[in-house]
């Protein structure tokens, strides 16, 4: 994520050409970065809040002209838009509202004073969250255990690294940190279906970082771990209930239950903004369904008959149950998860 | 799979360009069986010993001027070559080692008899696999609860249907059955990564028999148990050790754990050919390991770097504490499997 000095505009990494391509899409209002978060040209739960934020930023940056309360509508229909370009991660709309509460309150002192507060307000949530990504990466690590004669075998799914957020990634904070402390490890990618950042995103970033890393089919993830061949699972999160079920890539939660069979610790790392005390559960949260063509021609290719049905949800809930631990930036949650969550949120 | 009148050759759809297109490919010898065996164009463990048998048969039918004993050579380099063509299915050796013992035995009555005789075989193999599919079917049909006031909810993985063999299918033949009878039913076919038999091939031939079919990723069918949508799940084999434990398209495995976690009967159906009484349990099946690229490059994109290492096994083992039941063309064998493939075939 970057932006221009004039604020005029913020430039994302178009991830879903990775790994073929590297560009860079010019997002000049908020309905560009809607649409860009829509099309999941950025995503992962931080990083879709940072790029929200940075959009309602831009919005007004260029609607300072008007009189307040046009600004000020404008402002409530930015907010709108950027909040529905996706249900399910909740650090979207917080993201969104903490800008236009800081934009609305600095309105008094005009539009351009409003327009300000709400690029520093971007740039602050940008910057706690890479103070929490390490803090999440301090944390999780702690969980890694050491091992003298082989490299620690981790298993990931999607992409909860620094392409995620506005750091160096949640599930992936620890791996980097280890990484950077000479600990030797692998990870396992498996491809994430239907999107594949497992594959395309994961595997790019921990390559271009000298990690290593091996992709896999989502499917073959179960035969991995009867091998012996895992260590543990962390995985990012799109929300976090009170009682600590989680949200998160649809395919997490059968990580979770194999894990389980398995005798695999099952971590999931998340910042703060993540938690959402005011969803009572998992079945609480609601689930965006893709467009089936990101199934039936995710390739380009058909790969399924146009005629025939396919469901396509992005994410799945895994209940607080089979997780062994929740890493957030303020600590980590030991079951049960619901106590923990409210001592450190509540 | 279709072949012509003078023995000249045999023709197998190309399986690997449906659903865009179905394009038949004329094999004129047994290594063209055998590259059409590797490239999966023909796939599925009963129709690839079909197909294999059909191979030999074509490559001695243009084999006949050649004096017995080269003759003899011909049909054993043809039939380790067609042997080889992929490791893990049983049943494509057993079809070779029959079509070759048949001719080799007719020989003394000229390359011509013997010859005819491989023929012969190879239709028998592919007229008793079809009456096979049929038994399959009845006994499978058994485990099929009726249900009265909703349809009955069958999940399978990759592709044991009629395209898999040279009748109406192993895992799907009861599926095909209960439709014929006018039951209710609606089947669940996972993607199944990285060649997408679910969604290719299942989907396709369900869907052109009038079956309502939905496809999912792989990854989804956990959720899809979680949310009660899934009465059974039944699946091919491609090897059936003495012990029960199933070798499988991978991710077969996964489904097995997901449905013991939900409480969901996990049912394989193969034909006895698929039974291998001299392989003891599931660690001595040899796991066929594919292409990388398969996985990178699997639909014309990029869809993992270049230069990261990709792990990607054909098939993976299913315990036969799993299972719930197998059903073969000789009858459904319960747990405990060991002492019911013993009884069965032993």
């Amino acid at each position: 994520m970057r932006w221009t000095p004039d604020g005029s505009g913020v430039d994302v990494l178009d991830q879903t050409q990775l790994p073929e391509r590297s560009i860079w899409r010019r997002c000049g209002s908020a309905a560009d970065v809607a649409d860009a978060i829509r099309r999941l040209q950025v995503r992962g739960a931080p990083a879709i809040g940072i790029a929200a934020a940075y959009g309602l930023a831009v919005e007004l940056a260029n609607a300072t002209s008007l009189a307040p309360a046009a600004f000020g509508e404008t402002l409530g229909a930015a907010a709108a838009l950027l909040r529905q370009a996706r249900p399910t991660a909740v650090n979207l709309a917080w993201a969104v509202d903490r800008v236009g509460a800081a934009a609305a309150a600095a309105l008094a002192g005009g539009t351009e004073a409003a327009a300000w507060r709400a690029w520093e307000e971007a740039d602050l949530i940008h910057e706690e969250d890479r103070a929490m990504c390490r803090r999440i990466g301090e944390y999780g690590l702690a969980l890694f255990p050491e091992l003298q004669d082989r490299p620690l075998r981790v298993l990931t799914i999607c992409n909860a690294g620094a392409l995620a957020t506005g750091g160096m990634g949640t599930a992936l904070a620890p791996v980097y940190l280890a990484h950077a402390a000479g600990r030797a490890l692998r990870v396992w990618a498996p491809e994430t279906r239907p999107l594949l950042q497992g594959s395309r995103i994961t595997a790019w970033e921990l390559s271009q970082a000298g990690v290593p890393v091996t992709v896999l089919a989502d499917s073959a993830a179960a035969d991995l771990m009867a091998r012996g061949e895992v260590d543990l699972v962390i995985t990012g999160a799109d929300r976090i209930a009170a009682n600590g079920d989680v949200a998160n890539k649809v395919g997490t939660y059968a990580l979770a239950v194999l894990a389980r069979h398995h005798g695999i610790p099952f971590y999931v790392a998340a910042p703060s903004s993540t938690v959402d005390l005011a969803t009572p559960d998992g079945a609480s949260i609601p689930i965006e369904e893709r467009d089936p063509d990101e199934i039936r021609r995710g390739f380009g290719r058909l790969t399924a008959p146009a005629d025939v049905p396919v469901w396509a949800p992005a994410f799945d809930v895994t209940p607080a149950a089979l997780i062994s631990a929740i890493v957030t930036d303020r600590g980590v949650i030991a079951s049960p998860l619901a106590a923990g969550i409210s001592a450190l949120y509540g």
